[in-house]
């Protein structure tokens, strides 16, 4: 097992530097945010921002995919109790049959496997209806808090607006808020036993808005690496979760390194490979391959399952006159399972094994919506609705098994009704966390439907969905490239905070209005390193006004000085206040009884 | 005076051909479309779409900027009884001032100069009032009509759902329904009677959302062919209006170009040529240069003009705490003027005048919101509301003076405000036409804010505004270069369809629905050819799967063949026939008593 190539991509996002904040009750938890200090004249403290990147943006830290990241969770996991095991054996069939030349060998990463015990508490779910609180928890409140002791101080009241649709977002998260939320299924911590590495994240409707990208192994894998790569990539921009939905050849074997790297939770959609293990023939599925997989994926430590145990036989006819029918992979396999053998979904009939399994390692779930609309034609129809019925069946089920549980919702919805998508799956799944795929808003603009989703995403998050999944330019057309995937995490992230913003999320605008006081006051530096994307701002303003006194000057490069409105705002001021001044004397010298003499006090 | 270059795009856009559609009530009369064949194997007729792009996409027509567009117009303005005048003769203030050899020519184009007379009726306005219907309202009819009968034939109730919020979308257009919207005031047709060369377009919440886009000189005019084709670029994507924002040389001559060659309604700031002529200094601004200039203008036939005649002196000291002040360029000019005066503002004590000028060429107002909010932070503040309140009251006085108007929305907006801003524009200015910059909903992407202003645009859209002005991805940076143009009115074209599928257009779905079939179909280069931008979803499908074949491929080259869901479906909803097939042979089986024998006509 020779030693694969180790470059990925590393450095502080530009502008920013890491900084580790103790959590206040546990002060060896220890939270990432990003730093940005700010030009001197200024005279504001350095602003943190929400840091997805992991250890790849801390310059204390070497990276060796090989070794793996280091793993905050261990000694907190060591307190639990858990059993080690060996690991499953892997067999041929988990990396596709791939010839011994094309081999990706496992990453070396030295990890126990932990199985949870059958009568302990092993999920966060489980800890929290216990009345325990994790230090999961602990992390997460910390994250969450980000910004929002300055906003109770300086100004709670101006700041804090919006509407949160039913929502009860707290002005400051404790770890106890944290726990009562996971105890009512309200919001999960996927955190699989088997991810040490993992900075925890949660995932619910008081908290941030989460986003995730989704990412999937070449057709030709040249190295670990690069698969690697792939996820650093994501999470740099600002993914919260990671999706890897690689098929075919090597995914067991990239799957380790993706894991054994990983900061934030990942998810994936086990049927897929169970169906390669089968050949590709769905009908060929069963319940022992698919079991088989969620051990093996469970033992390697990914954090949620899509499990699409909500496509019924009865449902699939619900979709013969769609305009589009089914379009999400697992819904069709599952779909063409259930009819090529006439019988009900393996997995709705297997699911208090599933759940099972899930709990031992607490691999979260999230219920997948495989009858989810493909078309705006299609949106809020009966199959998508009757599933929606069954996956809130199946929460309860979860939820009494001791599981975690997140709920996937559409797609493609015109914007008048993705309010009752929203309304429909609060009151179904009995407030579990909604995980949505934008929606888009309309089908007229393939290349652009990150946008025609963002617009979707923002709205839903607003609603109160918990977390987005991004949807990058190439949607519909072909694979996104590196590009594609930035675009996709910023476009996301934007419309996050947009919902957050709306929300009223107590330190939402803070980061808005740092940026937008940077803009008045022509600190064109600060505009760019507190902007989501710091290289992009910074290169489209060089791009018409490269010379470095234009990121000193003080007018807009579009306008030129005689037209710049902020130009002409601070003279406004400026002139304003004189006047204003001149009015005070006129004041104090009418209340003077009409006397020449203004006190020198006066003279402001 | 010489002949300048002449080269602008022209051709069809690719997978379309122009069509001219005759009205019915007036054959001679004859609107564009762009039609779409679809491939054979579609068994559907070719789609016909909304087409802004003008004679340039027409193979028909030979462009010659020298001479200008062909002008529908001219028999239907020929009929109105206005007198022809003498130009007002170009002085060198007019070009600022430029030297000899920088000079660019005027246009070349002949065109003779109306003046509509005092007692008769000159605006769309009046005419309306009037009871009279205008050819523009007859053209305008047929235009909004697109797709509508196919709707209401083919499946107008499933077609048609959504929520307009108190509008009143007809199933179908009829010129009178035009004619009451726009003396209503509800609506307008910006077409200036010197603008022979205009299609005429109607800006209205019960019409189509319609987009703006905003050009403006370079600071090196290299000829007015380059300026033209800024133009012609920006409305083959889908640009309704543009709004002509130069400042500097030659604009006076370059806008002769631009005049003669625009076959959509242009828009003008005209203080901020006003300010030119007076050397840039707001101060030294007054009403003999402003008249002037609106005359000048208005006689080169610009469409309508943004007047900040809502900045008044006493609302300035209400932007003083603001986080970025007054970020309009036309209402700082005018707060700097006011408060160096001390005075009313002269547009909003000339206000009559200024109407009796623009109602003498039926110049619309587009009455700026010189307040409007510049951050999150200042949205929705006593400044915006109170300047607001006095643009209702200007509107008033406007269409008492047989003008038509519309009203400049905002700006920056988090979402949970972006409602009230169009319930209160609609009870503050009496249902005028809502017109507004995005709004963008949140700060923190520059770079992306043609994605952040989006979501706010399709909101606002749907809620009630009638026309959206494009923001590029260049916001707060620098200037939009060609492709920046292009994103943005791309980006605003999906926003502007978002909100008419949302509203209930009846025939807004058709494109979508078509274009969703061809996806599911597999019909790559039909899914291409209906999409906004055909050239981007071809090459960004051809990145991955550059082979002809895959364009014919019937499955995803996101999933490859095994996990392509709709080829899934294709199999599944066979399988599920077969299986409909099977149950209703058992069930006649059963039916028939348990005889083995089934009639033949029921083998189906």
């Amino acid at each position: 097992m020779t030693s694969q190539p180790n470059h990925v991509t590393t450095g502080p996002i530009i502008g920013s530097r890491k900084i580790l904040s103790p959590t206040p009750c546990r002060p060896d938890i220890l939270v990432p945010f990003r730093e940005v200090a700010l030009h001197p004249t200024a005279l504001e403290p350095p602003l943190q921002l929400y840091d997805t990147s992991g250890p790849y943006t801390d310059t204390s830290i070497t990276i060796d995919l090989n070794t793996g990241l280091p793993s905050p969770r261990t000694p907190w996991l060591a307190q639990r109790g858990f059993t080690t095991t060996t690991a499953r054996r892997v067999q041929p069939a988990d990396n596709g049959f791939v010839s011994a030349e094309l081999i990706v060998p496992e990453c070396p990463a030295p990890r126990s496997i932990f199985n949870g015990a059958e009568n302990g508490l092993v999920t966060q779910y489980e800890f929290a209806r216990a009345g325990i609180i994790t230090e999961e928890m602990i992390y997460v409140a910390h994250r969450e808090n980000l910004g929002r002791t300055e906003a109770l101080q300086d100004a709670a009241s101006r700041i804090r607006d919006g509407e949160s649709f039913g929502g009860a977002i707290p002005e400051f998260v404790t770890p106890e808020f944290v726990r009562a939320e996971i105890a009512m299924g309200r919001a999960i911590i996927p955190a699989n036993i088997n991810h040490p590495e993992l900075e925890p994240v949660i995932i619910g409707r008081n908290f941030l808005v989460k986003i995730n990208a989704n990412i999937g192994n070449s057709a030709v894998t040249s190295s670990a690496a690069d698969e690697v790569e792939k996820l650093v990539w994501a999470i740099r921009w600002g993914a919260d979760t990671v999706m890897d939905l690689s098929t075919g050849r090597n995914i067991h074997n990239i799957r380790s390194w993706i894991m054994r790297n990983a900061p934030v939770p990942i998810g994936t959609v086990p049927i897929y490979q169970a169906l390669e293990k089968v050949g590709g023939d769905a009908s060929k599925l069963d319940w022992e391959v698919f079991k088989d997989t969620l051990i093996e994926q469970a033992e390697q430590g990914v954090d949620y399952f899509t499990i699409h145990a909500g496509v019924r036989l009865a449902y699939v006819p619900l979709t013969a006159r769609r305009v589009t029918g089914i379009v999400s992979r697992g819904g069709s396999i599952m779909a063409q399972w259930c009819l090529s053998h006439h019988r009900e979904s393996f997995l709705y009939e297997r699911f208090d094994e599933i759940c099972d399994i899930m709990r031992k390692y607490d691999v979260s779930f999230s219920l997948g919506d495989g009858l989810r609309p493909g078309s705006n034609a299609d949106a809020n129809d009966a199959a998508q609705f009757a599933e929606l019925e069954t996956l809130g069946e199946l929460t309860k089920l979860a939820w009494h098994k001791g599981c975690q549980v997140m709920i996937e919702g559409p797609g493609h919805v015109p914007m008048h009704k993705i309010k009752a998508n929203m309304e429909k799956q609060l009151a179904t799944c009995h407030e579990a966390p909604f995980y949505t795929l934008g929606p888009l808003t309309t089908d007229i603009a393939p290349g652009y439907d990150h946008i025609t989703s963002a617009i979707g995403a923002a709205m839903i998050g607003w609603f109160g969905t918990a977390m987005l999944c991004y949807v990058t330019p190439k949607e519909h057309l072909g694979l996104p490239n590196r590009e594609d995937v930035k675009t996709g995490v910023i476009t996301y992230r934007l419309a996050a905070h947009a919902a957050d913003l709306a929300k009223g999320h107590p330190a939402a605008r803070l980061r808005d209005d740092a940026i937008s006081r940077a803009r008045f006051e022509f600190r064109w530096e600060d505009q760019f390193n507190l902007s989501l994307d710091p290289d992009t701002a910074r290169s489209f303003h060089d791009e018409t006004l490269p010379k470095e006194a234009h990121k000193t000057a003080h007018f807009c490069s579009m306008c030129g000085p005689k037209f710049c409105s902020m130009k002409l705002s601070h003279e406004i001021r400026d002139e304003a206040e004189r006047q204003a001044g001149l009015d005070a004397q006129t004041t104090a010298f009418k209340q003077s009884g009409q006397q020449l003499y203004v006190p020198a006090s006066q003279h402001r």
